[in-house]
């Protein structure tokens, strides 16, 4: 056991993050202890906290931090000269894109979001549904000005987002695809499916 | 605490299975235990071993009623002469009714059949594998024939199941929107997503 080694690329609390990420993700936020992100590290769990406060501090980080991201974008897109279509292709293809390189963190931001405390899961659970508002309205302008096909947008948005989440039995199971053409499949068959022809 | 009382519908074990069902949605395979049904049904935990021999035999009745109801199905529409396409709406209207009339088992069967012991586990791993790939021959039937977009059917059953499972959300949240309007969207934009123009 000794100090917490600190890469090249990140301070002792981003160490202590990516750590926690991996076993949040493996055992679940619940089953993760302290003291398994402390051996983890290869560091006693009384020495984890002069970095960090809780395991639920950690959580709240890797959420936000998620969040954020995915809501620049969003707020980004809505600013664009595109159209609508092209909006939401260029939505789910930020969504691919974060499946892929930053996969441990939205799927914990995904799944163990519930076990945030106050205020951060009232804040959290208001930025999820303000998100799907929103990209909700953008299918709406679009059916308006009939690019889009006159589907109910909150069934558009929860058929989107839940296809994408479909990119985790793609992680899970191996990758056996590439994936560039799983990127390219999703766009055809979603972005096709919402086209007004 | 009496006996288990048996509904018009329904022997001992069937009671049992409903309430241990509604048990397992709600707080988990792993975290329920014989004591919970016991207490939920109204009874002795020691009575319950009359009917079953553990949770485990309450969940692999589960899974396997719920993996013969779809192969089943799958079975007929192979058979059946139908455009592939339309053998592809089929299915996907199949799991919609399955979603909203037997949520509770389709939801086990999905989340928590990594609980089964052996030889059951493989058994439905390999029920779960053959299914995915009739799917996926029914897609390239189609394909072939230009009826269905030139996409990968690996990653076509990969949107199609998990925007099925988007359901979820929708039985979770309060069920916002009409079932039937949900069912055609979906098709809708599924259908439309895959039909070759």
């Amino acid at each position: 056991m000794g100090k917490i080694i600190i890469g090249k690329n990140g301070s002792k609390k981003e160490v202590i993050t990516r750590k926690a990420s991996s076993l949040f993700r493996k055992k679940g936020f619940t089953a993760t202890s302290m003291r398994d992100i402390a051996e983890a590290i290869g560091v006693e769990a009384p020495s984890l906290y002069n970095h960090i406060e809780s395991k639920n501090e950690i959580l709240k980080d890797i959420c936000f931090r998620i969040a954020k991201m995915f809501t620049d974008h969003l707020r980004e897109v809505e600013l664009c000269r595109k159209s609508n279509l092209e909006k939401i292709e260029n939505i789910i293809r930020f969504h691919i894109s974060m499946m892929i390189d930053e996969f441990e963190s939205v799927y914990i931001s995904d799944h163990e979001w519930k076990h945030l405390r106050e205020p951060f899961l009232t804040d959290f659970t208001n930025q999820r549904r303000n998100y799907r508002s929103r990209l909700a309205a953008i299918l709406q302008k679009g059916i308006d000005n009939k690019q889009i096909n006159a589907v109910n947008p909150y069934v558009a948005v929860l058929i989107i987002l839940s296809a994408l989440s479909g990119i985790e039995g793609w992680q899970k199971s191996g990758k056996k695809i590439d994936a560039k053409l799983l990127e390219e499949n999703m766009i055809k068959l979603l972005i096709e499916g919402l086209r007004n022809k």
